[in-house]
């Protein structure tokens, strides 16, 4: 038994769709989230940005004595899993290895369409982990660089999004896709939309609910499952700490009393 | 007769209009930009971060001995003007003053629409600005945060972009406004969009325009002015620098040759 905290951190708050999935699956477990909402968004810049500031916040949750740490964040999952893993002996998960795994087990024709932004689609990172899992399957990508902006100016049910889902999702359908991994953290809020764009045919891959499964079992491997008990959660971000309670009191089901603002040069090499 | 470079920055490539109008209203003077396209965007973050960053750069400005500073963002001049003035004795203008004068000269029934991001609306800065000019004048302003992303997907003129353009200016328009301020650096590669939605009586005012013509007057006035020659221009950023260089061009009048990628924590206090 081993009841530190589990470490999520995401590029701002899309990461609170993975930490909520951890809550619901395992409510023992105590998180500390951090979100770089300074620095957000991750998924239109390089590898190399990506991958420092991921290494600036493994170096802070490592100060939170955190067990295990969940990289809750595609870009960044993507880009920077192996250098990040470097810099810890904790065990550290990404979200892309559980989304991948789910869709190959859910394809029946072999065919996965993927949608994130911008660097996770050029880091060809989830094509990649799944014809490691099977070199059969066919994986088609495209990028979504206005989900997230949509899903953030609270448009969720829209024609405005629906006309731009249609248009982005317009040539993956062509290639008569029947899984569809949602790599991005903020594209669960709009799910209903996607969904409605694919069509029921087309089974949505949500990496959030995959990831905490993969985090249960990495801790119960390890022995670093916390007892029976009221799990405790304090969050961290980069800018502003009341923007961020309003955002994550409309996503997580639990209070957000502890949130506190953190200067992340000081984590820097 | 001063040959030194005139500082310019921004968030990220918005900044690259206001660079733009320098370029072609004053030819002589070369050009130190930079984009902190590792942090961008500011519009979505709060006073104290975007003033922090902001700080940082004029930090790094100074090192390349700058003659003038241009705040070439909005969300910037908004936040961080009269703090980022503290850390140097040249002259320093932002693009909110030059865009606000200009909207007064330019109204006649002194009803003034401003859109911008959400941090530039949040200051009010154009409201204060506006009213110290004329307190008679009657200001509307609108966030609309959707229209730097649609312009980085390219979809200027689409039907997509004038759809949302008119949910965003419906309510301003009611109100009856004969000059309308693009009070984000991006707006005005969709100004044919926003023209069409708001009509031909009003007027909109490019603040890239205004503050080119006011850094001229603050140079004359302070005996800063280049002699007549061939300027050399120099672009710095935070982030990758092939993805700014590809953008820069398709926006700029000039090769764009010298790109350098900075790390900006070594300019924290």
């Amino acid at each position: 038994m081993n009841n530190s905290p589990i470490g999520v951190f995401d590029s701002g708050v899309g990461g609170l769709t993975v930490a909520r999935e951890i809550m619901r699956q395992l409510p023992n477990e105590s998180i500390v989230y951090f979100g770089d909402t300074a620095r957000v968004p991750y998924g239109s810049k390089s590898k190399e940005t990506v991958t420092k500031f991921s290494e600036q916040i493994i170096r802070f949750l490592k100060t939170k004595d955190v067990k295990a740490i969940v990289v809750a964040c595609n870009t960044a999952s993507a880009f920077a899993l192996p250098e990040i893993s470097k810099e810890t002996d904790i065990p550290i998960i990404g979200v892309v290895d559980p989304g991948a795994y789910a869709a190959n087990k859910t394809t029946v024709n072999g065919r996965i369409g993927i949608i994130a932004t911008e660097g996770t689609v050029m880091s060809d990172t989830y094509a990649k982990v799944l014809k490691g899992i099977n070199p059969e399957l066919q994986v088609f990508s495209k990028a979504c660089p206005l989900f997230v902006p949509l899903v953030e100016e609270g448009w969720l049910y829209d024609s405005v999004t629906y006309e731009i889902a249609d248009r982005y999702l317009h040539d993956l359908m062509s290639y008569d896709i029947d899984t569809l991994v949602l790599g991005c953290t903020h594209y669960p809020l709009i799910r209903r939309t996607i969904q409605k764009v694919v069509g029921d045919d087309v089974t949505l891959i949500n990496p959030a609910y995959e990831t905490a499964k993969a985090l249960e079992k990495v801790l119960v491997d390890n022995g670093l499952s916390a007892e029976n008990r009221k799990a405790e959660h304090k969050f961290y971000v980069s800018d502003s700490v009341s923007k961020f309670r309003t955002f994550a009191l409309g996503i997580l089901p639990c209070s957000v009393d502890y949130v506190e603002c953190v200067n992340m040069e000081q984590y820097s090499e």
